[in-house]
């Protein structure tokens, strides 16, 4: 089982891109593959949680996968454009607990 | 700088879900949740590299800190369904290696 | 109130984008708009039919607004590509109706 | 070819729906419906106007098809939440040029 940090892991894709994958696409293009990528997840799960039958023709996807796939998107976007997705996580993490700890904490709870 | 692997930032997330956050949302409220961060997303790359004038009244916004909204609301809806994003990821990777390596190797090479 | 062919509607916004909108955008950046409105019709999903909480300094949003901004953008794209969204709604509703109606006609049920 | 009213469409799709189709589905699957359609309008984007090569085996998709299953979405949303979609898109249209017409006015224009 891998056991990679996120920054090995942008330059995994990184140095794959650069050798072999062509470059990275634009932003417009990254925007559009996203949206191609959650589409398919919005699919699955209207076919694994919601009301939408699976059609016997469809091969079988797995969650992980299509959350995967949305995942490799982020990195070459990030990449792209010089972003470490680590340090940007740090800081949406302290961002939601800073706003949303007050309101879950037990009272006198400190954190 | 923080040099974290995927998995222990999906911990890291988990923890404080589990003590403070309430518990995760439902698959749908996960695809909604990412329609609405892929959505600012894609505002912000019209404003920075679209022709769509930026409202003064907007705060500036980074595109690390919109990427990475998204990357927490993947790992939310990971750890919600028991997957590593890790692995998953690997398999991914492998896969566009694959798919797409016979189109960039030189004439003459062998797959 | 109106009642105005969708047609009708197409050409009301082309003659307004071309006297004074600036014209059209480009396909990605179309795509990058909708997917920002469909962003906000998510969020606004979750506030009034999910478990996340309204912010009290977000300005009431309606269910209506949203929807017809995105198809504010479909009628945009439409035009710029010189597609009629009528006909192309017809050829959907066909689709559908064929594909669907014989998992919901009760037996015997003649259509 | 079809001249029908945005109102007599969303009437078709309702008495479809109401006969034969099932009934509407809740707002968040829908919500996980568009984003599943504008996923492909967006990965037909990219094959027609951006740098992702077409891969061979899809089926030839038509642009107008995919806008016209996204608007059908739309119509099942406004339907089930009671909304007239005509008269939404009259209140962006006059949103959007009361907000933008001073930026196009010719100098010397007064508003």
């Amino acid at each position: 089982m891998t056991e990679k940090t996120l920054s090995a892991l942008q330059a995994e894709v990184d140095g794959w891109i650069s050798s072999a994958g062509g470059g990275y696409w634009s932003p417009h293009v990254n925007v559009a593959r996203l949206a191609e990528e959650v589409g398919e997840l919005a699919r699955l799960v209207n076919h694994l949680f919601g009301p939408k039958p699976k059609k016997a023709t469809e091969e079988p996807q797995e969650l992980g996968e299509e959350l995967a796939d949305i995942l490799f998107v982020l990195i070459c976007m990030a990449n792209s454009q010089g972003i470490r997705l680590d340090a940007a996580l740090d800081s949406v993490i302290a961002k939601v607990r800073s706003r949303d700890s007050h309101r879950f904490l037990p009272k006198g709870g400190i954190e």
